[in-house]
């Protein structure tokens, strides 16, 4: 398999939040692993969609033949942190048919009425399938808590429900990457303006962004304990510096490449006689 | 809006099925409207790609003010004709935040137990969104009326269901894009000899798939009674010459882009103060 050309060190390690991770010492405008700027960053990112195309092939090849293999992407940040980006720059390279989007948005009172995986467990991906969940059940402990949208004890329940949901699909054959978009408040004022600046932009601007901007220090603490909590063996969380869109699609394609190859899919044999097949093609 | 430079002459008009169309005498290698050959049909696909693209993204924006407007590209065409290609290469260019895509398989015995329309509803593309049906409804008169997998009379039922139905889409605000993919018998040969030559496209034949091509000209049959019974002005069909895969791609992409086009949709207005958000932004 051929594994991208242009990382000088295998950035996981920057990446990784293990024992200990403390999200405020993190920097948001790094670029670990890649010795390059902007336009070799692009450069590189249409070389590991090529690499992620054929990966993302045999993961779909394979769920045909009957094995029960799946990724789910989940990607989280702050408004502006750039996970629209990595939806149509990153999972836009591979094939539509193998690759599932969900976008969750605030909860219906449907959805309200039942207990706040119900939406989440019906949206995770079929075999063979590059699942992307765009905002997740994170959010019920993110906004959840800090809009304080559950009694306290419910909302502390919840950090062990989602590592329960999560190792049951981790067992059953999903492969779970977690993604926290690291940006700056100082980076998302700027992103924030550019959308007021400009009128084709505004539709994506909505004022209730700034309200959760002023809350940014109450979101920081409430993913510093979705960290020290749910970040696990079997489903660990990447917070990857994302004040350069170009570094931070460059990073979640490489840990996407990453779960993929640990897979080691080979193409799956005939289950059919191709001799006996051509001589039928041939005489049809 | 700026439409692809490189169409020498509108191809619609070549593809579109209208009174006395005969499917047997449509060319499968042609390459109406455009005049020239694969490089160059590659280099224009990446153009169409980027219109294609800024147009889904106004249409997902008008999703977001209220605007009921969708589109739903419906592919057929027998074994290998490219229907695959086309939602990667085509499809495949748009933010799959945009985009929802159904494979239509052999349906379980629960979809069995409905009206085949019933798996069908669920599946059509929520407002703001580009919905692909890779086979369809289509299937239910084409397999269907070959295999006699319905009574004579329920299958005779089905093309006035289908227009009823498609009728009713097309009220609620979906622009309907029928697509056939034209191949050649012999080009069907080529293909799926290709499959059986190469081990890692060995997972996409089926031995069945031969099966249907012992009966191309029942295919033909069924395909004809489904244009001269569902082309209709809400719901026309188009029949895309599909022995040059570049062709075709290029073809479809330009029946999507003309079919927003027509929307004639812009950027929405803000719902807000724009200035006085600026002067919130700047004080957070």
């Amino acid at each position: 398999m051929g594994r991208e050309s242009f990382w000088t060190t295998e950035p996981d390690e920057f990446l990784r939040v293990g024992d200990g991770f403390v999200l405020a010492d993190q920097p948001t405008d790094a670029h670990f692993g890649f010795d390059a700027g902007k336009a070799e960053g692009k450069e590189a990112l249409a070389e590991g969609a090529e690499i992620l195309g054929d990966l993302q092939e045999r993961l779909f090849a394979a769920g045909t033949v009957g094995e029960r293999r799946s990724v789910l992407l989940v990607l989280q940040g702050m408004d502006t942190a750039g996970k629209g980006g990595i939806v149509a720059h990153v999972v836009g390279a591979v094939d539509p048919a193998g690759a599932h989007y969900t976008g969750f948005k605030k909860p219906t009172p449907e959805e309200l009425a039942h207990d706040f995986l119900w939406r989440v467990a019906k949206e995770t991906p079929a075999v063979g399938h590059l699942g992307v969940f765009d905002r997740s059940h994170y959010e019920d402990v993110l906004i959840g808590r800090v809009r304080q949208l559950a009694p306290p004890e419910e909302i502390e329940r919840r950090y062990s429900a989602i590592n329960d949901f999560e190792k049951e699909l981790e067992f059953a054959g999903t492969t779970i990457v977690k993604v926290m978009l690291n940006i700056s408040k100082h980076e998302q004022r700027s992103r924030l303006a550019d959308r007021l600046d400009r009128p084709e932009k505004h539709w994506k601007f909505n004022p209730a962004d700034i309200d959760e901007r002023e809350l940014w220090d109450e979101y920081q603490d409430a993913y510093q304990i979705v960290f020290d909590r749910t970040s696990t063996e079997y489903a660990p969380w990447y917070v990857v510096p994302a004040d350069r869109k170009w570094y931070a699609r460059l990073a979640v394609q490489h840990l996407l490449i990453r779960a993929l190859e640990t897979l080691d899919l080979g193409w799956p044999e005939a289950t059919f006689d191709v001799e006996a097949q051509k001589a039928r093609l041939a005489a049809s």
